[in-house]
């Protein structure tokens, strides 16, 4: 798994300024999800000047449910890394909501991942890695960001993990 | 001359039926409290351009007490709606204070609230409602802003909830 | 320890017109560590516009080794804040390195601090005091911040404490 998608970021690099992130996403055979209503009190994105700042999101598979439970007692570093896969494509959709064209994208500034997890459970930078991998796989160098991996003892839903972001874009 | 004076009218029509944020707050019988002195090693508020970043904050009683306990252990979600709603009452009383005016608040952007939680305990999201409640009350449209809700297992002073948040203010 | 630390950031106050942070670092006889190479989805910092975002990062000793454990737990207060002490110098080795020379550092605008505790550890604002303490007595009232501090259950390595920043820099 990990041998296949450096080989496509491999091949990502070399086309990256032939490609659009939406054809970067096809080429990767990554699907962009339907964006769930949002909560009520409050909304999926927030643009002030050209930063977008995206409300935390989980992880739901194709069904709607989330992907639930603690890493380090009833999910494995690779199932957290599938679920933090599945949250970027989520936030990916909600910016191309917002911006219509994933093109308008200049730089990915700022991830910051909780993970669900057991008081034992230490590697919640490799589960959020698997956020972290889909944004340069797509953006290239424009998808290198700073980040903030921390464990927390409860989620809502108890989802596995939940991501939220800063987004620079074009004027 | 007759397009003046209809356009002036409407403004005064859309006026009459709007308030001030803190019109608002009276109208909602809601009190700002009194700040309690910073810390020491840090303030409660930096501006920098047209954004304001504020300090994490918890909920005090009249008395200045903090509302202490767990989400899902000590305290229902009512009490920390309850609680949140206090978090949001004390972060307007620092604005007003930045501010001289709340009226000067362009945009609720970003929320960002810690629920003191039991392992067990999934509905941080209900928790914070209690203080994204309040901005939309005072602020309207311009009170929805980007969130995110996680658990932890352990707040400063064991209060029930910490709550920052970042607004966009006219120039 | 405290006293000392107070005699030395009175002295710094004195002064900090005349001095540059780097000659303040050396005054308080603190040293800037190597920066270790960046785990590879992320990087350690990425500006925009004016705003530098810093990525969370841990204590490590000299030799390279993370402070470990729980707050409340396995760490006395006292260690936890020399834990954050040593992410401060961290954190301004990485500003160094993306800016060149401090003195373009404008304001010390927003610090995350995440205490790796104890369910019943509630003085995490006095671990990121020792964070905090490093800013103030580094840039003077430009080190004042905006502050969060929270605990967690779980932090990457098991390290004590997380801390991320935001800085503005002059153009």
């Amino acid at each position: 798994m990990k041998t296949l998608l450096l080989t496509l970021m491999f091949f990502t690099t070399l086309v990256a300024f032939a490609q659009s992130p939406e054809e970067q996403l096809t080429q990767l055979n990554m699907q962009l999800p339907e964006v769930p209503a949002a909560g009520g009190s409050f909304v999926d994105a927030v643009r002030v000047g050209n930063l977008i700042y995206l409300s935390g999101k989980g992880p739901r598979t194709s069904n709607g449910e989330y992907i639930k439970g603690k890493l380090g007692q009833d999910l494995t570093v690779e199932q957290g890394y599938e679920a933090a896969r599945l949250v970027a494509l989520l936030q990916l959709a909600v910016l191309k909501k917002e911006l219509g064209d994933l093109k308008r994208v200049k730089r990915i500034v700022k991830v910051n991942g909780y993970v669900n997890s057991a008081a034992t459970f230490y590697d919640q930078p490799k589960v959020i890695n698997g956020y972290s991998d889909v944004m340069i796989a797509v953006f290239g160098d424009m998808g290198k960001h700073a980040r903030t991996a921390v464990g927390t003892n409860a989620l809502p839903f108890n989802m596995a993990v939940e991501v939220e972001m800063i987004v620079e874009v074009a004027d």
